[in-house]
C-alpha cells in the first residue's frame, strides 16, 4: 500500500475500432500507453483483452484500481452496461465484483463522454468550474454534465445525450427514431450532407475536397459561402442544444470536444454567439465556452479519474 | 423553543398581482391564509406590506421563520433579487439579514417556481421522487428542478428557464429577445393566437368562446377540429422542451403545474406522448408525469417549505 508502485491508475477507454489505455500517476501524468484494435467478437474476447492490457499498463508494479470508459449506457450501482450499439458484446456486461476479481484490482466503469467530461475537468478546459457541460462532437454527440462537481448520471445513467435534443422539429430521422435530433445536424455526417447540398447550385473551393468538418471550417474561415453556410448550421444546432442545456441548468463552462472541436476556436465562437442569442444576457455571461485542452488523452485520462473517484468514495 | 407556537412557519408568495400567505405546521398543514392586493408602488410599501403579512400569519403565538416565494430570480448566498419584471420593486433587493431583523425571525426567499416544485416534490405530485421538474404552465412557463432532492440554482439562479428552450427555431420573437421559446407557443398568450389562427377558417364550437387553455382543451375533448390542433400544438412544444429536459438529465418525475395544468389529464397524456417520440425507451420508461396536487396552495407552502429547508442547513 504505501510503495509509489500502489499510487497509480490504469484507465481503459473501450471504442468501436480501438481499446486505448493509460497508467497514469494521482496527479494525471501518463506514465504508460497502450492503442490496439479491439476484440469484439465475443465477450469473452473482450474481457481477456481488457485483462492483458491492465496487466501490461501496471506493469510488474501493479495500479491501485482500474476505471474504464464505455461507448454505452453505464447503469450507476449496478455498472450494468447497455445502450453500446458500437460494441455490442458490452450489452448487458457489468463491470463489478467478478470483473473486479479477475483482473485483481477495484475496476468502476463510466460512460465515455463522462470519462471526457472528468478529464478535462480535472486537467483540462473544465478546470477549476463545478458545473459544467462537456459536448463531445464526433459521428454522434454526447455530453457529460457535471454537477456540484460530480457526475450527473440521472435515473438509470442516460443523462447527458444532448445529441437526441430536438433543433429541428420538421428534421432527419435520427437513429434513435426521432426527427431532427441535434446530431443528425451536427454529427459529422449531419456536416457532410449539409455540405454536399451547399455545394451543389454553386462554386466552391470545398469541391473536390474530403467533405469533413476540419476542411469545412478551414474552407468557411478562408471566405468561403458555401462552407460558412455549413458552419452557421452546425453552430445554430449546437445553439440551440446547449442555449437548451443553459437555460434549464445556469452552467459556468462548456467545453466542446470530440473530433470536431478540432475545428478550432472559428466554430467555438460561432456556437457561442448562437448560444447567446437563446439566453438571458446573465445566463450566457455566467458561462465560459472552451475547447478541449487533452484531446486524444480525455477517454484514458478521464477513465483513469473514473478509477480515482471511485476509490474514493 | 419548545412551544408548539415556534414550530410553525409563515409561507409569503408574491406575485404581481396579489400577496398571498400561509401559516403552516411541520407537517405542511395549512392553519391560517392570507390573499390581499399586492402593494407594488414602491419597495418600503411592499416591505411594510411583508412585514404586516408575517404578524397576522404568525400571530400572537409567533413563528419560526418565514419563507418567501419570489417572481423572479434569487440569486443563492447572497439572496439578491433581480428579472423581476411583474414586481419591479423587488430588483436590486436582498432578502438577508436586515429583512429579517425587521420582522424578528429567520428568513428565506426562493424563486417562486422552485417553491411550487418543493410543495409538490414535499406534499404533492412530487412525493418520492429525489430528480424531478415541476413545470408552471401559465402566462410564462417556468420549472422548477429538483436534483437529489435539492433545488438546483445554477451559477446564478437562472436554473429552470424551460420556457425559453427554442422549440420553433423560425418562430416568434419572445419577450426575452430571442424567437420560438416555448413560452411562445405554449404559454396563454400562445394558445390564444393559435386558436384565433385555427378558428380563422373553420367552423368550430369554441367561436364565440373564451379563447382560453381550459375552454381550448374542453372542445378538444368534444372533438373540434380546430381545438384539437391547438392542444397538439401545445403538447408539441412542451414535448420538445420536457424531452430535451429528460435527455440531459434523466429525471424521473414531471410534474405540470401552473393555470393551463388546469386542463387536466387530456393535455398531460398528449404531452407524454411527444415526449416519447423525442427520447430513448428507457428514459421515457423511467419517468413518470403527474398533474400538480397542490394547486392554489402550492405557492405558499412552497414558500413555507423554503423556510423549513432554511432553516436545516
Amino acid at each position: 500500500m504505501g510503495a509509489p508502485s500502489t499510487l497509480r491508475f490504469v484507465g481503459l477507454d473501450i471504442g468501436g475500432s480501438f481499446l486505448k489505455g493509460a497508467c497514469v500517476n494521482p496527479a494525471g501524468k501518463v506514465e504508460a500507453r497502450l492503442h490496439e484494435k479491439i476484440e469484439k467478437d465475443s465477450l469473452e474476447a473482450l474481457l481477456q483483452q481488457l485483462e492483458r492490457a491492465v496487466r501490461s499498463l501496471a506493469g510488474p508494479s501493479g495500479a491501485r484500481a482500474v476505471g474504464l470508459g464505455i461507448p454505452g449506457i453505464v447503469e450507476q450501482g449496478t455498472a450494468l452496461v447497455h445502450g453500446a450499439p458500437n460494441v455490442p458484446v458490452l450489452n448487458g456486461c457489468v463491470f463489478g465484483a467478478d470483473f473486479a476479481k479477475r483482473i485483481g484490482m477495484p475496476t468502476f466503469a463510466e460512460n465515455d463522454a463522462n470519462a471526457a467530461a472528468l478529464a478535462e475537468a480535472w486537467l483540462g478546459a473544465g478546470r477549476g468550474s463545478e458545473r459544467q457541460i462537456f459536448v463531445s462532437l464526433g459521428t454522434g454527440i454526447g455530453a457529460g454534465i457535471i454537477l456540484d462537481g460530480r457526475i450527473w448520471s440521472g435515473t438509470s445513467g442516460y443523462a447527458g445525450e444532448i445529441g437526441h435534443i430536438q433543433v429541428e422539429p420538421d428534421g432527419l430521422l435520427c437513429g434513435c427514431g426521432s426527427h431532427g435530433c441535434l446530431e443528425t445536424v451536427a454529427g459529422i455526417p449531419g456536416w457532410v450532407r449539409r455540405a454536399e447540398l451547399a455545394l451543389a447550385n454553386r462554386e466552391s473551393t470545398l469541391r473536390g475536397q474530403p467533405l469533413e468538418p476540419k476542411t469545412i471550417v478551414d474552407a468557411a474561415q478562408a471566405g468561403d459561402a458555401a462552407a460558412l453556410e455549413v458552419v452557421a448550421g452546425s453552430a445554430r444546432a449546437l445553439g440551440i442544444g446547449i442555449g437548451a442545456t443553459l437555460n434549464l441548468l445556469n452552467l459556468d463552462r462548456v467545453v466542446l470536444g470530440g473530433g470536431v472541436a478540432a475545428a478550432g476556436d472559428f466554430l467555438l465562437t460561432r456556437v457561442a454567439e448562437e448560444v447567446r442569442k437563446r439566453t438571458f444576457p446573465q445566463v450566457f455571461t455566467d458561462c465560459a465556452f472552451k475547447l478541449a485542452e487533452l484531446s486524444g488523452d480525455a477517454g484514458v485520462v478521464g477513465a483513469a479519474r473514473v478509477a480515482i473517484i471511485g476509490l474514493s468514495r
